[in-house]
């Protein structure tokens, strides 16, 4: 029986759109630093796909500086002058929690003020935070006086529609491999006028502002992808997997009434599906449904190899048990609803063995 | 006529064996931090590739953290306490210069201590430095009490023997494009029992020290290319690039007597020839050469797009009409006799058309 992988926020099957422009790439040989044709051919690659990220992500090609992933882009919140504070959201990614130690922060006298950062939809939930708006000159999450919105779009891209340029944010960033691009290339998009710290210093390449030999083939792959992930913004894929999505989550509750539906009241990503079984594991469901042929996961994939209940459920007010007995289902736009249904059946009965042991 | 391409220490072409194993990694589509069979096989494919990485250089796999780059990787000498000064190598590449700037230095305790940063071979003339040893406990380059050594190996590795675990550095940085891998991934080696704050914070991949998912199709073509790399160390080929490079050294300097080789008397890299015209700028024969069909660099191709005479050969001696009349010809395994001998004659033209010009 083939495998059925329902781990999009995980990471999402590189796209045929993006492999295809990957193997092209292969063959442009140059260094895009260099002068001759050939370094010449790898920068306007670059430059393409700059032009490319940009529209797909509503912002100027100046605006986008590519990085390894939205990782690296978060760096953008280490390199902040001393006392100026960064706020994170309670469930934001932590990749964004990680620098909230100040220990960091240097004595330049220049740069962004306090910081609010905050992801755009949550990993683990799907849930959407509008990016809020200043109220009197405050951002909520307890900042004050915060200049900068630095907002997490990962999960949000492709799924949502989403400008930065209508958006309220200073900062916004962004991996490939989460809309079908390769691993370990994302991009840090800075409006016009912010000024930063390079996020690494060197050689000066993307502006002066993210220093080293760019990742000529994974920017293609980027590119390629996101361009393809715009088109099915438009093209109603989500909708046919916000349904396929709803008819998993009313298989389950039929046979399966205590399941708690995480952020089933607020907008969602339309692929996600996070659910709580009281008492059963998300690591063991998680682990029970791999030997299964079913790939999903418990928790963000970073902190996958950790056993601790998830930060972000805790945070929405689910207490230590609930929080450990979550899992994430979360699809992608070449799901079918033959996939979705075995699940159900596979997870439903599963779910009756686990009550057969504990009785 | 087909282009020549001479400038691989800007970039090498991707090799075919890299090229196969990134189109195999393509396949693989899972989250190397998720738990499930997907998760695991794209987890086992960058510790194989680790493995492989840490055979050729000639350490321990868990010494090996993979980056986006021998710049992301230089970023070890920024993570430092206050205090702990960071003595630079004046040859040595911008990526370990930018980070002499003191501000970004942590009130961290703990950490290495003073450090000196050097390439083991330079990008722009091939010049070979061994790393020193310590004499009564200090280091050359005006270090005192410099506990830790990093090493720049990028020019190096596949082009000279080198043993990580043989050699004084506890720290050595190198970029995967330079032996024909692809561009947006290398690795800093870290030997065991040197604790460093992690390059990136956030997810925890790269057992603590750089987080962010993994570039995997760019390590699986990293590790086949640094095999292919080492292959050749030990076949014969660099001695046949030697000798081509000493071919068109000889055949230059019959004709323009006056053409200066720097560091022809010191130990050199067996593709690398940079070499002086005093009074013929060097980004002038680079897009001369250029429009003859030729791939060549005035300088490290990052500072390729600045008109300005290399720092490198100024802290060598030269002066400044002199350091900004060098050009530097790096050979290929694949380079052939006839490709260089093509070199030299239409170099040796366009003096012609120079001298014409200025006389």
């Amino acid at each position: 029986m083939k495998r059925v992988y329902l781990d999009y926020n995980a990471t999402a099957p590189l796209r045929p759109e993006a492999r295809e422009a990957m193997i092209a790439a292969m063959d442009i040989c140059g260094n895009p630093s260099s002068v001759h044709a050939e370094g010449r051919a790898a920068k306007a690659l670059i430059e393409r796909s700059r032009a490319v990220v940009a529209e797909a992500v509503g912002c100027k090609p100046q605006e986008v500086i590519f990085t390894s992933g939205a990782t690296e882009a978060a760096r953008v919140l280490a390199n902040r002058p001393k006392g100026c504070d960064v706020f994170v959201q309670d469930t934001a990614h932590d990749a964004l929690w990680s620098h909230l130690d100040l220990s960091n922060a240097s004595d330049r006298p220049h740069g962004p003020g306090h910081t609010l950062a905050m992801g755009l939809a949550n990993s683990e939930t799907g849930v959407v935070t509008l990016p809020p708006e200043k109220v009197e000159n405050q951002w909520p999450y307890g900042a004050r006086r915060a200049d900068w919105l630095l907002l997490d779009i990962t999960q949000a891209v492709g799924r949502l529609p989403f400008s930065f340029a209508w958006s309220e944010a200073d900062m916004a960033i962004m991996s490939a491999h989460k809309i079908g691009g390769p691993k370990g290339v994302g991009a840090l998009i800075l409006r016009q006028g912010v000024d930063i710290e390079p996020l690494a210093p060197g050689g000066g390449q993307e502006m002066g502002r993210r220093s080293g030999t760019e990742n000529v083939i994974g920017i293609a792959g980027f590119a390629a992808a996101i361009q393809a992930a715009s088109r099915e913004l438009s093209d109603g894929t989500w909708e046919r997997v916000e349904k396929l999505r709803n008819i998993l989550e009313e298989r389950l509750v039929e046979s399966a009434k205590e399941t708690i539906f995480v952020g089933k009241k607020e907008r969602r990503l339309p692929n996600t599906s996070c659910f709580i079984t009281p008492g059963w594991k998300g690591e063991t469901q998680v682990m029970a449904m791999d030997l299964a042929g079913f790939a999903i996961s418990a928790g963000s994939a970073c902190s996958s190899g950790k056993v601790r209940a998830s930060r972000v459920l805790t945070a929405m007010g689910f207490d230590e048990v609930e929080a450990a007995s979550a899992i994430r289902v979360s699809l992608g736009p070449q799901t079918s609803e033959e996939e979705i249904m075995r699940f159900a059946d596979t997870w439903l009965k599963q779910r009756e063995r686990h009550r057969a042991r504990t009785a």
